[in-house]
């Protein structure tokens, strides 16, 4: 047998279970006050050591179809992905004026940062995660969650915002960040101008964070989301560069923070 | 035999070649003018087709042991990496002042490019690289020199430039720019302040250049190299996180300029 042939025969046999791996997905509801949450679990379950855990908090929209297919992009790297619900119920918008009500409880970051906290208790307590591994990511509006939740002193290893809000009420706050922050910025989005980003990089400066800020040419707002195809706003569209790059970096991150790739689907 | 050992055993024979491969590594002399440069190359020469060519430009002091170190490591990362010399017969300074002197050309920036084009031009035309794959990076100085090279209208598919200056004479020349262009640059180098960060990307996006910019907390000036103590200035001091960071920025770059990563060494 040639030395390839070998090679294929014993790699195609080693790599076998990946046929049995599968992408496990549920529903959990949650509790915060009154509100019922409804979030959204993914993890790989033919691994079964726990493992890092990425708490997701969406955009503007609440937790609907994008968040998820990120929690399963997150799933098969081997990560436990749990998208919060930020809302209550499940409720999700459709149009920008339902979702600038549903999202307005960001000028109150008190909730805010609770809404955040639950969620991210949630994936702590699960068994298929290594609780002194967490990471937040966020999207738009998720994104400035994500920051808040670090700001709040959550024992979180990583945060990563792609194009979210950076500004704050609490500058001060972030004192208590424990995380690597990376914040993923469309340099022609207007809705968070250099202004906005040079505030960021003092606060984080002055608090001695571990950040980096990225900046991609040519990308406006919700550069993330395939949906995007700038028919609601000229400032929300899908750039496929930008999506690429954050999502490397963010990987990176993680890397950075948690050692090696946590087992890829089926490398176990 | 047990799966993973008959794995192992086909996986080490697989791999028995890359005992054989070998980061070879010559000074090649060129001429621009009545200058003699004196560059260096590093390829792997297990590898037998042409692959993308990157060429490094050095920080101010010459083409020195850091550069060289840089050229070994794309080597092995399976590109064909050449250390233009930027300032003739070789010369390289060890103090801060020699360094000005011999950097002073920065200052002609028709100079400048010449240099840069020359070194490339050299690159281009050796029988291992595929000259249609084209990149530079460049670190401090030299970080200019290769946007210069950039906004000279040189056929590269990426630049990259490490806590390089930003600025030039020529802004408008950005029309002229082909690569992908991305700066890494540090949050606290006094010598890249966020001024200049934010006219070099109005000047991208005038031209509509396809860029990224990165800006690591903690970074000062020089943040790249090892040797940096910072006994010669605060503002000049390794950074392990933002060099381990830029590095992966870049590779991440070339990636998207140039298909999956050059077969690295060994895997041929």
């Amino acid at each position: 047998m040639s030395r390839l042939a070998l090679f294929c025969l014993a790699l195609s046999m080693l790599l076998a279970p990946i046929a049995r791996a599968e992408i496990k997905t549920e529903s959990i509801d949650y509790k915060l006050g009154n509100l019922t949450m409804k979030g959204y679990l993914a993890y790989d379950d033919a691994i079964k050591t726990p493992r890092p855990g990425v708490l997701i908090c969406p955009e503007w929209w609440g937790l609907n179809d994008y968040p998820k297919s990120r929690a399963k992009q997150l799933a098969a790297l081997g990560y436990v992905a749990f998208a919060g619900d930020p809302y209550g119920d499940g409720q999700t918008a459709t149009t920008m004026a339902d979702a600038q009500k549903l999202s307005a409880i960001k000028s109150d970051r008190t909730a805010l940062r609770a809404r955040a906290n639950a969620a991210l208790a949630v994936l702590a307590a699960r068994p298929e995660v290594d609780p002194k591994k967490l990471a937040a990511i966020g999207y738009c509006f998720g994104g400035t969650m994500a920051l808040e939740l670090a700001r709040s002193g959550a024992d979180l290893a990583a945060v990563v915002s792609f194009h979210g809000g950076l500004d704050t009420p609490n500058p001060a706050d972030a004192k208590n960040i424990k995380a690597k922050v990376l914040v993923c910025t469309g340099a022609d989005d207007t809705s968070i101008p250099p202004t906005m980003v040079n505030s960021f990089i003092d606060e984080m400066k002055a608090a001695k964070v571990d950040y980096a800020v990225e900046i991609y040419g040519g990308a406006v707002h919700a550069f993330t989301n395939p949906a995007n195809d700038g028919s609601l706003s000229p400032n929300i569209k899908y750039n496929a560069k930008a999506d690429q790059r954050s999502w490397a970096a963010m990987t990176e991150l993680f890397g950075e923070a948690f050692g090696p790739t946590a087992a890829p689907a089926g490398a176990h």
